[in-house]
């Protein structure tokens, strides 16, 4: 499959579905893709299936905080510094590039880093969804290294980076990109094609696809598009309402607060919160208590689109429907959930599956 | 000229008096070196005009906090690991390793390095004195780059910068000092023997070394010690007192305070004040003004034995002599001033050199 000027919308907004609220501003990453790819032509999306187990795959993305990302666009300059920085440092010719999350922003920075370099995008990602953070990935659980990482900015500085754990490689990458002026490309989890087969999530990117697919061509074939995105990830209607309050703060660099919704047509009579730390976290109904949680991805889209809604637009008085879906089941394990539980993120929750959560309860 | 266990103890002491009140902990700084030493043997002192023009020589030094430092011995791994880290990169074997400082811990800490490695260390130093922020090297005027910058701790993690600027090797480095728990080693300012002979500051640790023996020596030579080291630095002795007051504040990671004196013998009736940002930055007299300022060299010593007396060290009640010390021309460009004069630290004072300020005014 070619991702093209044509099917890039769809990418971006299957992404921003599987980003569950966070991963950045789709509309800029969109742009970044968009303009690559009218500049050096289609990019080819291959199946981690085809790629050779000893080839290098190099993943890229870009690091910071989601608002300055949306204003410091990267040059291209940086993303290509950063990318031949770490083909140098480990003397091997790049196959391809990869996202590192399927979700927001970085799902389709890299596919500008791919047609820029004239690589193949990699079908498959490190986690399956968006999260904050560097280590956050099951690449982590796979004993893949995020070192050596090369991190560059538009100005022509550049880092390479060597860790004795993926926590370290995150905070000298963060503090890195706030003097950076916010934001950096990071070139990061150089793996081989087995190691992509054996530890990332695949047939991520062409799930974004579909999804995005799937939710601007419902209308055409009448359609709820909700339930088209439902049938392609496996995931449940959470709850329908309206937004009746939003509270954010900023605390140590995430974005961090609370929505409110006050439940229409089914969910008439009840109310649903939504907490969030740039990703949506934990999703409350009064009446059934948690009925998801993180690493399971919880995404709130237009009650009549279906176009997904980030926390960050998240608005008083807009009606909307809240899904939820099945994370990998790497992320289910005991550390996955170290990684990525509700215990890591400060929430004194135990995780339950989507699917356990969702069945009827016996007392 | 040889640095033994025998003369390390000197070679501290008139460090410290060049330290003009900053850089880091004397007692810590030799003890690493002493260490060194006695495990791997004496250090050879060379002629800065002995070193080959193309001879690589790369600057050792520690970075952080000055109290981290003194808990957060290195180990002498993350020394060797950032100094071989760029000694790979630049593909040449080093000849030698300098200090980056005339001052406190960063000139006695690159002994201990060229022990570990067998190393020679180059006469000379990029500062002719202490000063907080890597870009401020007489180096960096010679259009010297502070990167690549090998940064290192004891775990095992090592970063390799290269930046447009030396104040972003800076930015880069103290922010990775503070997630390596405060402080790290680091390797910077690559230079040639060419390079060392034009840009540096040399024969300063011999000048060093000169500076504590005659301390040490004056009494049994029945010799004022301050008259000592006067007539080594071509110095001035500003002030004598008693200390009334130090008040002392951690701001932006340094530490920024203002001690005062009331004076004795030929001062009595005068009082001094003395404004110091980790080091000694501005020297004040009730009578006469300022009488001495940043980048000159501003150290307070006992009044008996004449040890220098590190800004964190000054207490009430204690009997003190202020002596004042020409800088290196080289400070005293525009450029020069530009990079460490007293507007660089927010002092609304025009430097003016030491001996001018020495000269009786006729207004």
């Amino acid at each position: 499959m070619k991702i093209t000027t044509d099917n890039i919308d769809d990418f971006a907004t299957g992404a921003t579905v599987l980003g569950t609220g966070g991963g950045g501003d789709p509309y800029i990453g969109k742009l970044m893709a968009q303009q690559a790819i009218e500049e050096h032509g289609p990019v080819d999306l291959i199946d981690p299936r085809d790629v050779p187990d000893d080839a290098l795959v190099i993943p890229s993305a870009m690091l910071g905080a989601p608002t300055v990302m949306v204003e410091k666009m990267p040059k291209g300059t940086e993303a290509r510094s950063a990318f031949e920085a770490l083909e140098t440092h480990l003397g091997q010719e790049a196959y391809a590039t990869m996202s590192i999350e399927a979700g927001g922003l970085n799902s389709t920075v890299p596919i500008a880093v791919a047609a820029a370099l004239g690589l193949p995008l990699v079908d498959a990602d490190g986690m399956g969804r968006a999260f904050p953070e560097v280590q956050m990935v099951t690449l982590t659980m796979g004993g893949v290294s995020a070192t050596p990482m090369s991190i560059a900015d538009e100005k022509g500085n550049s880092l390479l980076v060597n860790t004795v754990s993926n926590e370290y490689a995150e905070a000298f990458a963060r503090v890195t990109s706030i003097e950076m002026g916010g934001a950096c490309m990071i070139g990061t989890y150089a793996l081989s094609g087995a190691e992509v087969r054996e530890h990332a999530i695949l047939d991520s990117m062409s799930l974004a696809h579909d999804i995005g697919e799937a939710i601007r061509t419902a209308k055409h074939r009448s359609r709820d598009p909700v339930e088209a995105v439902l049938d392609l990830t496996d995931g449940y209607e959470l709850f329908a309402g309206k937004l009746t309050d939003v509270e954010r703060r900023t605390e140590g660099g995430f974005a961090v607060g609370e929505a409110t919704l006050d439940g229409i047509d089914d969910c008439e009579g009840r109310t649903f919160t939504l907490d969030f730390q740039n990703e949506n976290l934990v999703a409350r109904d009064s009446e059934r208590g948690v009925v998801a949680s993180t690493p399971d991805l919880i995404t709130v889209v237009d009650a009549e689109t279906g176009d997904p809604v980030t926390t960050e637009r998240l608005a008083y008085g807009h009606r909307v429907r809240v899904i939820g879906m099945p994370c990998s089941p790497k992320w289910r394990t005991d550390e996955g959930l170290d990684l990525v539980g509700p215990g890591y993120f400060d929430y004194s929750i135990d995780y339950e599956p989507i699917e356990t959560l969702q069945q009827p309860k016996h007392d």
